[in-house]
């Protein structure tokens, strides 16, 4: 597929940028990128629990579901690559660069997430391990007294990330005590624009919501606002998966998203499970399938099982 | 045009200099700079609304304006100009350092704005890319609690850009909990001194006011505290066309400016009505023609169209 | 023994890291870290007092200790360790990056301990002193205003140190003023899942409590949560010799710990005492002995002396 | 003249560092600077007014003084310099390398100012240009809540200059919420050794007062706790231009002062009268000569003109 | 004599370090430190006053005496020993590396004092100039609320110095909001163990006290805590001379100090008298004299003069 090059990458690495974006997007330029960031970010809240297979309180669970279903990108932080990929060699990889817990609430103190990994390292893990390290990501948390420094650091990964070819992702979340709506569609529409002002080539958003409900047609400003930047969201909260399968479908088809990223939707089903829902959330993300089709692809599978 | 070259330029690097000066005042010392960094600064606020272009929802917008009209300079981010410049490479393009939103509001915490882009790095790119890259800008806020880090950082990004030969702006605009007025003419005077001390080429300012309205004959002591530091500032809010270029006029032939820096009043309009609103300023800047013949550029080519 | 190898040691590295490995668990893949940092972290309230040995006022006692006994690795910051191991250098060493004293309580200020000591240093002090430096530690506090910094600080140095094939060993305790309980083994699963996201090898937990008690069975979702990353923990306050074994016994053969660290409950005793316990912790966590079978090496050897 | 140079200039730096201090102190190890960085400073306040020459709005006044008039040394920022000594290469400069505005007042923050300029810069900035840069200068404010980052970066800036043989200034004022009285006789003996320990050549004062006076006899405590060390300071508020002759007289030939730093009292007269009065400030600071024969310079010069 | 030589001394450093060590012990392995930093920490308050000689007032003092004496090692700044030593370069200097004012009290701030002069400074320095530097000294403040960012510099400071053959001496106050004795014994130990895990060569230790009276017995915790970390501290406030010597003495003799650090009690005397107390200092320290010797040395000499 032709992609708009970044100037930023230099033109010998036009090629190698061109294939990451191809291995992420599967060709397609759509993206389906399987998070798996939660154990830093909300430690192990979504690893165990009343409606969470047990299969997910072991960390390979991740690398289990990455491996044998369609994905186009597995995200989470080198660290916890570095300890599986060996085993997983057939994964693409995203790199997470920063990380925080939520263990610290905004009433208490404005998020802040550091650098945990510079692009410098992640090429020369990727040059050493030989692994298919295709990209990296940064979140931002707009709004946050901290956000100028997290600003700097994306821009600067962004950049860095570019001149080696590598693809770059932002996490961009309105938080902070000046922020008083998260899912704010125009706030929103405004994160979106700050990841492309740093050059993003994909930013992830959570789905914005009037009154309290979430749409497709609420993303629309997001994805005018972000221009040529690539915008992928989540489903939502649902854990129903043919309303989830249809949410995404909106997003891609009304809203104009290039895809989605998804995480506890995902890991905390049982391998079988959530093999098919990722072949399902693929096959609607990157083969253009409709919701009806994929959910066969979910259910056929599970009863192949 | 013969200009005063700072000794920090190095003699190797006066050709580029005075060639990267021609290009951003097209050979007259007046700037037209066309400031397009506002999806950070503002978020999505000035790209959507009932008075502002459907056109401006996408931020191409920008560069097909950018593209098709008389400017002197376009800024914006690095990361925004890299994603959109190999479609648009005839336009020059001016690097904005500094980036921050206006989620926090100073009563909850004085701004402070981080480099997002170092002067090397921005060299690197143009190197690279062979774009137009002819300048760099950062933002300085005056009375901030963090002024001395931004003052900082300004000074070392002036001194990096002259030994490159490039152009350097300071955005100036006191603020703080400490500052009771922001457009008060001692006080914006002071702070084109501060940009001056910087070594910087050219000082962008917000038009001074008393008793809430601005005029040209407060800016002189701007001008004169600038010494050859160049002030450009904007028209204000108003946005009548005429009354707008009225204003711009008086600004260079009764203040001294030598031009302006002119955003949301451009982007906000239909592609058609910026590209003929940047012509009309560009011939009134830099071409050195009335108010009346400007309008009249304005005028014709909206018929035309 | 075969170790899964991280994918951020080099290839060339493999071995330095196996063998690293190999002297740390000699062979067994378990883990006895014999722990001497509390100079600092508990200034001198560890080493003297009523049921202190006097033995233990001097810190030499450490390295007699360490020297004379069965351990996997002894573990303390660089300075100390310069300072003694010319005369011991029969021990493995572990240096521990970074430090800080009790005497600001949480109530004050949110725990941070800093970087003493670089990577590239402990690789320098290795090279040119020929000690056989094994691995290197660092303690994260989540839950503190400053995690970030010392989240990024420990995924750098864990990188670092599987450059250079070092073992790296993060010491992970909740704590700051947004951490209602230090003990709680949901929110210890999750510091161990933190660990393992930064690529650790081994991660030090305190054993998790309900209702004011310890249980092998509370440490379970910590080792599933870092699954790879091997988990170790202390026998907790007891000073009962044989209940301390028992707790260690159960934290290996039903929570599927990797081996434990221990600092005061061993070097609070005279050096003979100390030194049979140490060889008693060994049998048990090292050979796989009973607890029978160390509380008899440790008798035994007691009546020898 | 013989100076005692200090063993930080290496040994093939001495003929440097001499030649700079005798062009500074034109071979009479007497010192008469002009300050010229009040427009970061004092922004604008000092420039324009009932009791300044209009010739001061403009920044070049400070640089035709300077060039036309006698005097030690000009010092301003190295942005400044850059953009006027192109025109006036027969000054010699230092180079001020912090900077700060006064519009946070000590009530709300304590001060702090910056690194502007690096010496290294400043020595590739010599070098590029050919220009006379004899020497940096930087300010500190002991009993500012940030003193002590500002006294790391003033002794490491006052060693990189001695390494290359520039001469050093260190503007020094007590400041902060913990200083009750900023001219205190004892206080500013304080901070002079506070300079002297750093290494720094020349130490500017305020004049210290007693009861709100200020006095020779107050500065010899100063003088005496600098050592080889020199102090040079204003003459005050005092705008009378024989009484401040005499305030500057009185300094060197009572208390021992090397000299003076000027800014306010010479450039807020008009072109004619400053130039005069600065050769009536050297008359007395390098010449040697009675507050009579200065005053005849002023005097005389003014009639002639 | 022989010493203990740190691991991180490289054996190329050796004999450089065991030179250092021997000049500053004058080969008894005890040291008496000259202290000469107090004109930053205490400003001018210890060099004026009615009980200190007029002979104080004058930095050059300071030099005097360490040059007409017996000393082991005079510490100052950086700055100050670079401005004398070219006139003493007969002493042997030991660089203090950081420092502050005591403008600021801990009730408005807990201390910090940043690094002025980093080792790699020192060690050109050392080489340019010829001079004797034989070590450098770090002041921490535990219980600071920055007490983790000095642990830092100081660990880092002492692998430097070591690196390359240089002594370190650690000055360790406990200070801060949450220390409320700073004498008691038992956290003076404390603080003695964190210089000790730093790898210092010397801890300079405040007298402990017990119902605010010093006693040598109080020393014994710290001594034995310390290691092979060699304590050193001052007389206390007494100005008695033979209760000073009496006290160093059994500091020496019953607590197992190494040595002892005074500055005011010395320099607060007339040139002849420090000279002679020196030499008391001396005899008692490094030559193992008595009190009644050691006085005698004080007192005739005295004579003499």
């Amino acid at each position: 597929m032709n992609y708009s090059i970044p100037a930023d990458v230099p033109k010998e690495m036009h090629d190698v940028f061109v294939k990451n974006m191809d291995r992420m997007t599967c060709g397609s330029g759509k993206l389906f990128l399987f998070a798996g960031d939660q154990k830093v970010e909300h430690l192990n809240n979504d690893f165990v629990g009343p409606d969470v297979s047990t299969d997910d309180a072991d960390p390979e669970h991740l690398f289990r579901i990455a491996s044998q279903s369609n994905i186009g990108v597995f995200a989470a932080q080198l660290g916890l690559i570095a300890r599986y990929a060996p085993t997983y060699p057939n994964v693409p990889y995203l790199i997470k660069l920063n990380a925080k817990s939520d263990l610290i609430k905004t009433d208490q103190k404005d998020p802040y997430s550091a650098t945990w990994t510079r692009v410098e390292d992640v090429v020369q893990f990727k040059d050493q391990s030989g692994l298919q390290v295709v990209g990296v990501g940064y979140t931002i948390f707009p709004g946050s007294e901290f956000e100028s420094q997290m600003y700097a650091e994306a821009a600067e990964h962004i950049f860095d990330a570019h001149q080696h070819g590598l693809v770059s992702v932002i996490w961009a979340y309105p938080r902070g005590k000046a922020v008083t709506n998260e899912r704010d569609p125009h706030l929103i529409a405004g994160v979106a624009g700050i990841a492309a002002s740093m050059g993003a080539d994909f930013v992830k958003v959570n789905p914005p919501q009037r009154d309290g409900k979430i749409s497709a047609d609420l993303l629309k400003e997001t994805v005018a606002a972000a221009g040529n930047t690539k915008v992928i969201c989540a489903g939502g909260a649902s854990t129903n998966v043919k309303q989830f399968l249809q949410t995404l479908y909106d997003q891609i088809h009304i809203a104009g998203c290039a895809g989605n990223a998804t995480g506890r939707n995902i890991h905390q089903k049982s391998l079988s499970d959530a093999v098919n829902f990722c072949n399902a959330i693929y096959a609607l993300t990157v083969e253009g399938k409709t919701v009806d089709e994929a959910m066969n692809i979910y259910t056929d599978q599970r009863h192949d099982n």
